[in-house]
């Protein structure tokens, strides 16, 4: 069975983060789109997660490879909520500690064309709830 | 400072729900809304959708009290993620066990009129991605 339409988006995206395309990672999401770059911290806007996918790129010494695992994908009409394992890995990032894995959570909404862009990115979950922001 | 507009919506829910109002509890949906009544069951639309609550009354033997903790909403233009401790009190239900507190997650969106309406209600949160459905 073919995979769904937002799962490919998916994983396209996490293909030009791992590329370091960060053109290529602006356009997969929508143009009011906010990304939780780290908890407190939101990014909104094309350019705005632009700029930020290249600082957490920098981060991780340019070694960023980002991958879905378990996804759960529930669609209301023109949005969807995307829950995933998201795993990531980092053979350059080694003078700390970072979380490989995390229960993600986003949100997709159908642009006009019928394609869907990620409109809000929450890689830290529910985790937020916990963490005085 | 005036609580947030969808905080304010989802108060209104839970009383509806507490009061067993469940044509209130339809109307704070969108229209093409979807329940995850439970891991693998999705209730669509304002019909199922309240048919849906009724059974979850019934279950806890109408004496369902839900009331929402800490709560991070974060808005993207016309749609906005929810996250939210939900409290589930039913002094009622004696007969078998339930989670009295779980991370749910909403995905609201404006509707024709401005007005916030829940199209994603999601209480299992990101535990639907270890539950096989």
């Amino acid at each position: 069975m073919k995979d769904h339409a937002i799962k490919q988006e998916i994983q396209l995206a996490d293909q030009a983060i791992n590329h370091q395309d960060f053109d290529a990672v602006a356009q997969s999401y929508s143009k009011d789109a906010v990304l939780v770059v780290r908890p407190g911290l939101l990014a909104r806007g094309r350019n705005e997660i632009r700029e930020a996918h290249k600082k957490i790129s920098a981060y991780f010494n340019d070694s960023l490879e980002v991958s879905q695992g378990e996804m759960v994908i529930i669609e209301a009409g023109e949005v969807a909520l995307v829950l995933a394992k998201t795993l990531i890995d980092s053979p350059k990032k080694t003078d700390s500690e970072y979380s490989r894995e995390r229960d993600a959570i986003y949100v997709y909404a159908k642009d006009d064309d019928g394609k869907w862009l990620c409109t809000i990115d929450n890689s830290y979950g529910t985790e937020l709830l916990k963490i005085n922001i």
